[in-house]
């Protein structure tokens, strides 16, 4: 059955790039003049049988074999050294990134659909690729041409790899606190001598690339405490000889891996404590200005958060196409209104079917949401006016922390419910759900923790400059609203998201005012309840459109099989909106009320 | 820290037992005549002593070792057994059964909680007692003397084990279905030649104990299809000498292991598939009549559900605890009122206290439905007048799908919310935490996943004779309301229990309707959402006996740590009622709307 999952359909992809989101019209925008339908196609196409035959082919054994460290080097699983060599080939690493550095200069719409494949096929793989595209990225966005020409270049073309060094043992989420010091080094400008511990380094190591780059935050030496003291640096684990960029050998910079975390996922990307300069040797290179190392790695971050969201809406893709199959072919029970003889399939259970349409409804709305915020990249950078790029870039702000943590918590959910669909199989190692149920696990964490996204979410995104977002955002909803009533979408699902996303601005507009008369806790006390309530109304916006899109398709005369797929889109916005939507009354309740037991609650009382 | 884990609060317990739920009165029944609250105190005590110093401190390693296969023959961790004598010394098999086995004649209701303790210790080797005392009961409540005599009497005494054999591998939850066969074998009454297969058996090897009795469901030779077919019968891995029960020599009865499943948690105890009759020589005793071997396994599966909410339920609580104390200790940011310039514990961030507060909501809210449920099961079993047994019967009824399903799906979420609080840490198999969300994962599959334990509460128990068993359960919550304001109790909780109590009523009442006029998926296509309706409500039934037991308590001049002991239950039900009691008014509108979109969408449109 693993063999023939799709991870991710090409039809669901299809109607999402070409019938919701129109992705063919960011082909009339300059930057992306070469493009067109095939070679979108072309690429997605070769991602998806690069997912479906070899990493999908190598994830149950990478899971298994893990990674280890071997007298202070990690190994990791065997596979991935060829794995590595087929996702450079694909031009995985620099597929967005600009002809000028080497790359494809593909929107960033169609790469996320790209990743979306290979992340479904073996999220472990994909992230070495996709922490050096980020980390590379950095040097290209604020490096000179002597430390992109000496980094840069290498880590696109996949000769070296990146990571992105930013927490520490003591601080964790808390970037201000952190301690790794960047002492400047006489005689070498910009070049600092860097001590200090790293943990949770993802693919901080590893044996099939020459040289790992850490793209590392620290404080440099006389620097105020807090994030205004952070800077950021280049810290290769090989430097060029002499620490001379032009060197053409390599020498250690005395970067040592201290510590293998054992992760109970993600086993073939190993997480890493890093110990800079045990013997004063380590030598970083400043990148860009003192001081704005947080500001500079936050592009990378909020690049690293839409990831999540894709790795999330990947991970549960793959098991509800494994739970889909498995519900159609085995056999087990009495229909509940006509109890025959033969026991029929599982997908003829009302319960298994609501576990199956809640799948679809999470899976599909998730990468809806992902090419929304795709589609919002793309103009945010390459847009025709600065107005155009301006709003795009104030919907992308807010979409960034939804689309984020609904692919992970209720990613979470639909990978458990494909695990309870497998029933008591299920529970054993000998089937994919419970891999897949335990990869899912880290994107509630990694890159920012559900509660550090709720806070970013309203604390930020949606009060910044007064409110401007927001109201971009509900001009987009709006028009979208409108669209769908004239594609003749059912009207109670367009009155439901116009009503929601009234409430959505009123809700908004009370917990501003709070944060504005000095009540922090009046206004961020429920923030996570708060993203509930915006991922439920900006998902049901999404399936809203889908829904659009499938009412157009069904006035279009489609074949049978056609039109079942155009009827299942309008059966999962009905249901989310129905089922999640209408949950945002409470929520809204939640928050406006300022419900306070556990926070007034003493700590003793717990 | 997780050495000072209490695993389940001793304060909490004895708040519960003695304070809400007056456990004392059950000495006042002739039955349980020689306890007191020292005797139940004093085997508490041991529980959980044995629980913290024994258990628990195997807890990590016996995941890790695992059960293996070696030559046909499974082999337990090595630790299990000097914990299988130590529980058997406890007097844990045998600890509920009457003075006449040598058992302990305890309550139910003091029995659960001492497995609350065990099991938040070391679910696996608990998992052995209790599979042991639930078959030997079997043999006990349905078998001869001479069977009696021959296999309970040494499964009570913990010298063999037990287990309980239903499932098969092509059949899985539709028992009706199973083909394991049984022949008579000519001048031996009511012994059988026992084949077929059996799967997911817990326990069904081990290296520690003389001999398992596997109380084995079959179909005679002749029987009819399905469930009316269906006999139990008593298949020892070792039998008498010759079939002759009074043998006191042993010989193999034909019983293979076929199989050991991976499973992702439970690894002390193992799960297998059995093979019967390999060599045509596996002997089987029918126990009790032939064709109602499923009415008397009913008698251990309803046992069984409950265990299965009492282990969730201390699954929950453990992590709860870790959870709690790592948010006190760990420093981490500032808090969102106050800048400073130190990092604050973690339990000073809202979210954080969110993520608590409701761990506490569902641990301590799942514990006083466990030990409602304890009281109506020793009502119904020992109570002083047939009226009183027969409503502690009707309550004990709905109470045991909604405590199996309640804090198996609940407990999973507070899991998750404990591994949460530990932040990148959570994810490492270096803390528990990712341990307790793997065990917790198997609670809503085994036992009859949450679908089908929907379909017991809404298509039998509501409304099983007429709906009696409601109208009882209405009465008692409606005392307790009543209750609850005589102490004083927050009018509001009062009040919302009041209304969802009515509200709950009308549902069943509408659903019950469509039932009758033969609309099985009108009524049941929802099941889930009426489950979750009626947990949210007996959970806050539950909280507000909590509540009205604890402002008593702060009346009567507690000390400043009893009041804030206090205050945190006051709190807690206040947030369960305000939070999720307040979704009710949604589940109630799915369930009666019928809401049709996962119910009649096209199998081709998933």
């Amino acid at each position: 059955m693993a063999a023939s999952n799709p991870l991710v359909r090409d039809r669901d992809a299809d109607f999402l790039l070409y019938e919701v989101h129109d992705a063919l019209r960011l082909c009339a925008l300059p930057h992306f003049a070469d493009h067109d339908r095939e070679t979108f196609d072309l690429f997605l196409g070769s991602a998806a049988r690069l997912a479906r035959e070899q990493l999908f082919a190598n994830y149950r054994d990478m899971d298994e074999v893990g990674s280890t460290m071997v007298d202070g080097r990690v190994r990791v699983p065997p596979a991935m050294a060829e794995l590595w060599r087929q996702l450079c080939d694909l031009g995985l690493v620099n597929a967005g990134r600009p002809y000028g550095v080497e790359g494809g200069q593909l929107p960033s719409t169609i790469a996320t659909v790209a990743y979306l494949y290979l992340m479904a096929g073996n999220a472990a793989a994909v992230g070495f690729a996709l922490l050096t595209s980020g980390s590379a990225h950095l040097i290209e966005a604020f490096g000179d041409d002597a430390l992109r020409k000496a980094f840069m270049a290498r880590m696109y073309s996949g000769e070296w790899t990146g990571t992105m060094a930013l927490t520490e043992p003591g601080a964790g989420s808390a970037l201000g606190d952190l301690t790794t010091r960047a002492e400047s080094i006489e005689g070498r400008e910009g070049v600092y001598r860097i001590s200090g511990s790293k943990i949770f380094i993802s693919g901080g190591d590893n044996d099939f690339a020459e040289n790992i780059v850490h793209l590392t935050l620290a404080r440099r030496v006389g620097d105020p405490a807090g994030t205004r003291g952070i800077s950021l640096f280049v810290v290769p684990r090989m430097r060029p000889t002499g620490g001379d960029l032009g060197s053409d050998t390599l020498e250690f910079n005395d970067v040592h891996t201290s510590q293998l975390i054992h992760k109970i996922g993600w086993r073939g990307l190993p997480s890493l404590g890093l110990s800079y300069g045990e013997a004063g040797d380590c030598q970083g290179w400043l990148l860009g200005e003192p001081g704005k190392g947080l500001k500079y790695m936050f592009q990378m971050m909020n690049e690293a958060r839409i990831l999540v969201g894709a790795n999330a809406t990947a991970t549960a893709s793959a098991a509800y196409h494994e739970s889909l199959a498995y519900a159609r072919e085995r056999t087990q029970g009495r229909r509940l209104d006509r109890r025959g003889d033969e026991p029929v399939p599982l997908v003829e259970h009302p319960d298994v079917r609501r576990m199956l349409l809640r799948q679809k409804a999470i899976v599909e709305g998730s990468m809806s949401l992902l090419i929304e915020a795709g589609v919002a990249s793309d103009l945010a950078e390459h847009g025709e006016s600065p107005e155009e790029r301006e709003r795009a870039r104030l919907i992308l702000d807010i979409l960034t922390p939804i689309t984020k943590t609904f692919a992970a918590e209720r990613g979470f959910e639909a990978n458990n419910l494909a695990l309870q669909i497998f029933g008591g199989y299920g529970y054993s190692s000998e089937y994919l759900p419970e891999l897949w149920l335990r990869e899912q696990r880290l994107n509630t964490i990694h890159e920012g923790t559900t509660g550090i996204q709720s806070l970013d979410l309203l604390g930020r995104k949606v009060v910044a400059g007064g409110g401007k977002a927001l109201v971009v955002l509900a001009e987009a909803i709006g028009r979208d609203i409108a669209g769908a009533r004239s594609s003749g979408v059912d009207e109670e699902l367009a009155a439901a998201i116009e009503a929601e996303l009234a409430r959505a601005i009123e809700v908004t507009r009370a917990l501003a005012g709070r944060g504005v008369s000095g009540d922090p806790i009046g206004m961020l006390g429920h923030s996570v309840d708060f993203l509930n309530l915006f991922s439920n109304l900006l998902v049901g916006w999404q399936w809203l459109r889908s829904a659009a899109a499938a009412t157009r398709g069904l006035g279009s005369k489609p074949s049978a099989e056609e039109a079942e797929f155009y009827a299942g889109k309008i059966a999962a916005a009905r249901y989310w909106i129905r089922t999640d939507l209408a949950d945002n009354r409470r929520l809204a309740e939640l928050c406006l009320s300022a419900e306070d037991s556990y926070i007034n609650v003493a700590d003793g009382s717990f």
